[in-house]
Formats: C-alpha cells, sequence, structure tokens
C-alpha cells in the first residue's frame, strides 16, 4: 500500500475554517504589503507568522496592498487555516510571532468560506497626515508628511470637493495602475486641522486607482499653498492624463484606516 | 623662538561667546543624556556635531541629565565655542551633522557668559503619557507607557495633590540619587485624559531627584488601579524611605517638555 502523502499546502488550506483579521503596521521598514522575494513585507512576515502557527504555506489576502512606506491601523486580511484554531488564539499567537516586527493582527473573526477581504470589501477609508513644522518634527516625521508653510484649508476643500462623486480620475492614477477603468467614486474627502498646524484629509470610496490618494493630496497640497487654484484642479481632472498634475504625496503621511463589508 | 601652540580646547572655548539651545530628542536610542564612553549618549552626538563645526572638543552642560529612554522636546544645554558664528547657522549646521541621530536643535541663541543651563534654570517640566490599549498600541509602544486598563483619574490627582509643596521626597528617589537633601518644592502636578484613555501627568519643580518623576508617577499609577489609596500615599511619603513604594515607570513615558530662566 503506498505511504499517505501529507497534504498541500493549498490542499491542507482548504479542509479549515476561513478567517479575517483587522491588521495594524507601520510602514517604515516595509517594501510595502505585497510579498516580494528577498524584501521585508507585510504579507511576507503575516505569512511567516502564520507559517509558525500552522506549518503549512498559507496564503493571505488583503483588503488594500498599500505601497511602500504606507501604514495601516485598519488593514483587513483573509486566509483559510488547516484546521480550526479560536480566533483568541490567533490574534495572541500571531502576535507573539510579530513581536519583532512592527506589525499588530488588531482581531481576528470566522468568516465565509467564500468571502473575499479584496473582492467583498465595499469602502475603504484612508488618512493623510500633513504637519506644518518650522523644523524636523522628530516624533512625527516617519508618520507624518512635515512641511515648512501653513495651508489655507478653505480652498484645499473647495479643491477636494470636485473629487466628490463619480468621476473620470485618469490624471490622478500612477503611471503603472492596472485598474481597467479609471472611473471611480468617491464617497466623502474631508479635510480638517487636527491640532494646530496639521492637517488630515479623509477620504472614502469603493477602491482607489493605484496612488490615487497620494495624487489628490499632492495636487490639494499645491492648493493649499495657492500655487494652482481650484480651478485648475478642475482643469486636471478634465485633462484626464498623468501629466496634468506632477506632485506624489509621499507615503509616509498615508493611512489604511478602515475597511468595511456589507 | 618657539613655534606658537594651538590654543587646548578649553582655552579655544573661552575665546568665544555662550551659546543657549533647545534641544529635542527621541530617548530610545541613547543610553541617557550623559556622555559615556563607547555609548550612544544625547550628549556625545551633540559635541560630536559640535567638533564637526568648529574642530575642538567642546563640553556642553544640559539643565537636566536626563536618563536612558528619556524623551526631551524642551531640553536646554549651553557650551562655549572659540569663536562667533550666528546663531541660525549653528542650528542648521548642527541639525545637518545630527540628520542621521535622533536629535534635533530648536533654537540657538547668545547667552551671558555666566550662565549655566543646569544651576540657573528657575523650573522644569515634565509630561508623563500613559495610553490604555487592549492591543500593543503600535504607533504608541515607544513614545507612551501602554496599560491594559482605564485609570481612576479622580483619585490619581487626589494623590498626587500631595505631593505639590515643599517636601521630604526620601520614599521617591532612586538608591543611587546624589542630591544632598531629598526636600524638593513641587509647583505643579496636574492630570489629564488628554484624548480617550490617554492619560497625561504634567509636573513641574525646580528641581526633581533621581528618578523622583517616574516613582511618583509610578505609585499613582497604583492609585489608579485601586491597588493602593491616596491616604497610602500619604504614608508612603511619611516613610521617606525608597522601599515604600515599588513601582519606577518605563523611561518611554517620560519627557523633558521645558525649562525656565529668570
Amino acid at each position: 500500500m503506498p505511504k499517505q502523502q501529507a497534504p498541500s499546502d493549498l490542499e491542507a488550506s482548504l479542509q479549515g475554517p476561513r478567517y479575517k483579521c483587522t491588521v495594524s503596521y507601520i510602514g517604515r521598514n516595509y517594501f510595502g504589503f505585497q510579498r516580494q522575494k528577498n524584501l521585508a513585507t507585510v504579507q511576507g512576515s503575516i505569512e511567516k507568522a502564520i507559517h509558525k502557527l500552522c506549518n503549512h504555506n498559507i496564503t493571505i489576502y488583503a483588503a488594500g496592498r498599500t505601497d511602500t512606506g504606507v501604514h495601516a491601523t485598519g488593514q483587513v486580511i483573509h486566509f483559510n487555516l488547516p484546521k480550526d484554531y479560536p480566533c483568541a488564539n490567533i490574534t495572541s499567537a500571531l502576535n507573539h510571532f510579530l513581536k519583532n516586527d512592527e506589525i499588530e493582527i488588531i482581531d481576528t473573526s470566522y468568516t465565509e468560506p467564500f468571502f473575499h477581504a479584496r473582492m467583498h470589501a465595499t469602502s475603504r477609508s484612508y488618512l493623510y497626515k500633513i504637519k506644518q513644522s518650522n523644523g524636523r518634527a522628530l516624533f512625527d516625521e516617519h508618520f507624518k508628511f512635515i512641511i515648512k508653510n501653513k495651508l489655507d484649508l478653505v480652498s484645499m476643500q473647495e479643491a477636494a470637493n470636485l473629487f466628490i462623486g463619480t468621476h473620470d480620475f485618469s490624471s490622478f492614477r500612477a503611471a503603472n495602475c492596472q485598474a481597467k477603468s479609471p472611473i471611480k467614486t468617491l464617497m466623502n474627502f474631508e479635510i480638517y486641522e487636527a491640532v494646530d498646524g496639521e492637517y488630515h484629509f479623509s477620504i472614502q470610496a469603493r477602491s482607489f486607482l493605484h496612488n490615487q490618494v497620494r495624487i489628490m493630496v499632492g495636487t490639494l497640497y499645491h492648493v493649499g499653498q495657492g500655487l494652482i487654484t481650484p480651478k485648475d484642479v478642475e482643469i486636471i481632472m478634465k485633462a484626464k492624463t498623468r501629466t496634468a498634475t506632477p506632485y506624489t504625496a509621499p507615503a509616509h503621511g498615508l493611512y489604511l484606516t478602515k475597511v468595511t463589508y456589507d
């Protein structure tokens, strides 16, 4: 009788339940979310931790594949495990294995067998933080985009309002963006002064084009400095070409804060 | 005729003006303020930067010789330079040489030839930050003392009021404290909830005993958890011995925020 083969990682993962986790991470030391050979990535670190838990190479799927340097306080991932572990044990075990990483599993829950963290997301919320400082702003330099001069909040919000609704965002997508359609629907784009000299951009949509948030914020940053007007932003939008606006705000000011599902 | 000798570092430093700088630093990667051979210290890094500026080994003097891990947003130092440099140039040059450190010179000004940052300080203000979190609190873990349970603000403030005024703080000094007298005068000790679940302890005195702030906060943390009462804190104070209270709050929650002079 032939020896029984151990199940493959894929087979193993299909034997157990599907889990959904909320995840927080500091983007600084990772080459983005998505696994890359020989580079530190959020996906790579979490999959290593899961391997330590169940001894299988399990693939995880995320709501948003954040770029290098982008932070998250509310990323959502899903994965199957080969057998049933209590949710609280998964949270504590993964956090134990991630203790030398800048990644934290906030919570874990069971989810439907066909739930998909990316495909089933009905909204993604991002927060972008800009801080005005005369100096280096030592305690904020890795967590906010530090700028020299104060910004005009009113004109930035006026321009941001142009983004709300359904539009062709071709002018606000990275050259390498792989989305089929440049049409996206923004539900919300609110800018407020959090504390003196700190501007927070709160943005919500079902999904975004690659770099869309950072290009929109970079463009509004130009509006806030008085370099361009809200009218110019309208012209940039209508141009429907990436070359219409040159500025992408840096990654370390951006946070994926929340993902919702029906 | 004998060749003229170059002035010693001490002689050189006495030839030029005396400067006073406000300094910010993240305590995490330093073995405290005070210079130590072969260890990264704030004093060591700033003195190295000054050496790059003027090519002399200049000694700096600080208002507070903060311990390993303690942060500062308003530390004050003084030093002499062998010749006159404009203050703004000193700030920018030192910050340039400190760019790979977690130290920032906030501003530089000329000061009296006999001004002394430590001896002439009339008040020092410290802030201690505690954050309640169910998890690791990734973005705060190096900057606040993270605790599991909420604290009772009212009873902590009641106990903190006992510290205000002139008292024998023998119960709240480190075993290795070298101050001649344990008598200190606290001008202010205010505790407030900064945002949900975040407790800030704002403390002001002309000077403090070694570890006094951290031992006082540690003791109040026990009060806030209901483990001891404000009455117990009175008994601890009257005991006048370090063994009366066991708890020193961790260094990474503490900030030297301000030093004043007449």
